[in-house]
């Protein structure tokens, strides 16, 4: 697969990300790479940023790191520690895949803030389907 | 508290919510209704609505359930089974508080369409600070 | 399946669950009962029962909630919430499934007092092999 | 605190664990390693360690990390991914703590055969209650 195409293709077609300001940046096997930067529309009332989006961005990276194995996957569970708010600034998800096997994949992810601060943790787990990624045909 | 004027306040002011189509239709005591009709910009690249989308419905009715005490509470834990995917259509949260202690609090949240299909379900958990909502002084 | 006869032989056979005083009461298509009285070596040296014994008898509950497929299963990953703790008496889990497919299935679990106190509540995700479970052909 | 003797004491005196056949091997300031050689006992009758007791692994070795603190701390919510199934030998659980707070910590475990195969990985939230650990005034 082609990573780069795939990225171009996500950050112009994944709807819901676009609209949120979400960028997969970074993607390879067993790993990926999301990135926003908080705006107005990121927040919740009271000024941090929505724990809805800390949680997508960890469910975005999750999902592209199971890219790689070329058959779409969907999210069975997901567990989420929610640790410090995030007000401002970028904020970085990176997933990484720690059991992956011909059914079941696990990825932790953790959301951060450009200097470190760990905002979230999540572990989400997917069921890797036979249905093939159908992008990858036409990309 | 007057449920109707948060009500109103929220769905002009919490704006990844409002940005993202949710509206709060219900509140009380340990319970709370969240709704959305599904658009482009709430799916995924693949045609469904983001899981991260369902997720924040969740989040968004279970921190809305516990409104009722008065305190600022922030999410601690959540836990999300992902059962079906949603394609078209409306999608209402409920959220019902199953455990209520002075710091501590834990919501039950299904997702469903409007004719009753569980497309998810989640245990959130919060943390009840000793802050005062401020906007109650204000609405 | 002759479910008398799969609690009987899970009561005898399923060795953790005997040396902790677990019993299977009652198991059907979905749904299971599993009970303990508290004793000295349910607890914790603070005197309470002990988290993994609460949560060990969701798991059991869970699993045989399933068993009624014919297949063996396997858990995928649980979610527990402690919401009080258990010092002495009768404790109850009962596991409800949430969710059926061919190769997932989710089931809630309650552990209550004998008077209703709920003490943890968990959501379990099991994994349903091909494998037949074995003891059916022989019980 | 003296670790030495509060594993002493632990070892004795928990008395799930130590009819378990668990040891509390390794403890410090946000992380504890707890021990067991799989049993009879340690098992479902399917002939694999008990999931239950995986966790109860994970259990106590996260409630360990959180001692040094000093005050009673009891656990809110647990998650556990189960990736690999046990049948014999040594099994090591590692408790690391990711986040301390005045009133809420976070540990992640990691339970392991003595040659590194993961068998399953817990994120588990505690409260961190003001009661000083009794046992620290006698030992």
């Amino acid at each position: 697969m082609d990573f780069q195409k795939y990225k171009e293709y996500f950050n112009k077609h994944d709807m819901f990300s676009v609209n949120n300001g979400m960028s997969l940046t970074d993607m390879g096997e067993g790993y990926a790479t999301v990135e926003l930067t908080i705006g107005e529309t990121s927040k919740n009332y009271m000024g941090s940023m929505h724990g809805g989006l800390l949680y997508t961005m960890a469910d975005v990276a999750a999902g592209t790191a199971i890219v790689f194995c070329g058959k779409q996957a969907v999210t069975l569970t997901a567990h989420t520690e929610y640790i410090k708010p995030a007000f401002s600034g970028k904020v970085i998800a990176e997933a990484k895949m720690i059991a992956f096997g011909r059914t079941i994949s696990r990825c932790e992810v953790e959301v951060r803030s450009e200097d470190g601060t760990l905002y979230s943790k999540s572990i989400i787990t997917m069921f890797i389907t036979d249905k093939d990624i159908p992008i990858i045909e036409t990309i």
